[in-house]
């Protein structure tokens, strides 16, 4: 099993990820935020890369079932429902809705990688969830990290050799590393112990907690809390399966 | 001293380097081969991006004290003099000589870095020197690595962190770093007692081995034998000192 990860999604044209198994992690916030609202029974996650774009999207469909979330620069989007923090996807606002999702960094890379054959979106809280999927699929794959306005993120990066390490170790796979993947297992191994102190002295982290979201740091910080793993189908990211019984989704396969 | 690392020139605009430090990575092998060209005594470097380009300017420059040196892919191109392999750029070959310069990757790094108020050359075999020149400025720098086909090569990265930590734990600079800076550092620090093993595994290094340049990863990955600073002056490589000397380059300031 060959593994590659790109650390923004701005390297690659999106065509070259036509036909491949991609997994999308955007930890600060993105990934995390979609997990949680999928978790608390979201119906969908349509994601798109402009604020114009949402409201256009957002007014074609029936108000009372679609909301607005998002963020730009970590900020919530003026008109906008939700803004980017798990906290706020919680069952009482988001179950048996379709939420118009647009974020600086997150919403990007799912764009960028949206010829995949297969999208699944990552983060801490999913982690073994999305490691048992590749595991149960058994062939390559890339990781689209978010990153930062085109550049590293250290916590998107850590959480893609987390992945590595449960698909290597604890699942028996051999992995062939690209350069940019035996990374970011070495970096994983190095943060292994404290992946809370990672995230919050992280640039991103240390940001979010300025403007006064250093409570979600912990949320994105932890580790399985949410056994699902969100996928793309067509323009919209959805469960495979009933979050309540916390199974493992099998993802299905665009062929 | 703030310190940021680019794992590819590709991400960022060539303006936004404008008025800042930068140091060019490419040890496999445009940097390794810069510096022992110049310190054989080669008169200048000229870098060029293309090909056509090289060939042009060479017919301007006089022949006889000209030569063409470069690769595509790894491999000498056609009608020039040298390839990029560190072991042709003897003192026999270049002493005297300008040398019309272009390669795969660090003649990109070079090109996109060119509007920099200051930009070293930085391998293996000159680090010490390098962090020394930066000892001495004193402020705030950014280490373009030069990646491979835009993507992040793992030699180049160990380099970087090898600097940063010359500069900390040498120099006794209190650095803060970028999120890529701190990764850099991390990495150097996950390969410190075997650079060449390091070299040898990278997918470059497996590459350069498999065209028949496994001689050069031991050139490459040998640390600080040549004490000198290759810079950028105007559009061509030079030198600010005598490399018989083989004291540290006193790099001069565009203002």
């Amino acid at each position: 099993m060959h593994v590659d990860v790109h650390f923004t999604p701005l390297q690659t044209e999106e065509l070259s990820f036509r036909d491949k198994t991609i997994v999308v992690i955007d930890v600060l916030r993105a990934s995390t935020t979609i997990v949680t609202a999928l978790f608390n029974g979201a119906r969908e996650i349509i994601p798109v890369t402009t604020v114009e774009r949402a409201v256009k999207i957002s007014g074609r469909l029936f108000g009372d079932v679609v909301l607005l979330g998002g963020e730009r620069n970590g900020k919530m989007v003026q008109g906008f429902n939700l803004g980017n923090s798990p906290a706020e996807y919680t069952e009482e606002r988001v179950k048996g809705k379709a939420i118009v999702f647009s974020t600086t960094n997150g919403s990007q890379a799912i764009e960028k990688a949206r010829y995949a054959q297969l999208l699944l979106v990552c983060a801490f809280i999913n982690i073994s969830a999305v490691a048992a999927a590749l595991n149960d699929l058994n062939r390559d794959f890339i990781i689209v990290c978010s990153g930062r306005d085109g550049t590293f993120s250290i916590e998107d990066t850590v959480c893609a050799g987390l992945l590595l390490h449960l698909l290597q170790d604890k699942h028996g796979h051999e992995l062939t590393f690209s350069d940019a993947a035996y990374a970011a297992f070495l970096l994983y191994k190095a943060h292994s112990k404290n992946i809370l102190k990672m995230v919050k002295n992280s640039q991103h982290g240390k940001y979010l907690a300025e403007i006064g979201f250093a409570e979600d740091l912990k949320q994105c910080a932890q580790v399985d809390i949410m056994g699902i793993v969100p996928q793309l189908m067509g323009s919209v990211i959805r469960l495979k399966q009933d979050p309540e019984k916390n199974t493992v989704a099998q993802p299905i396969v665009h062929s």
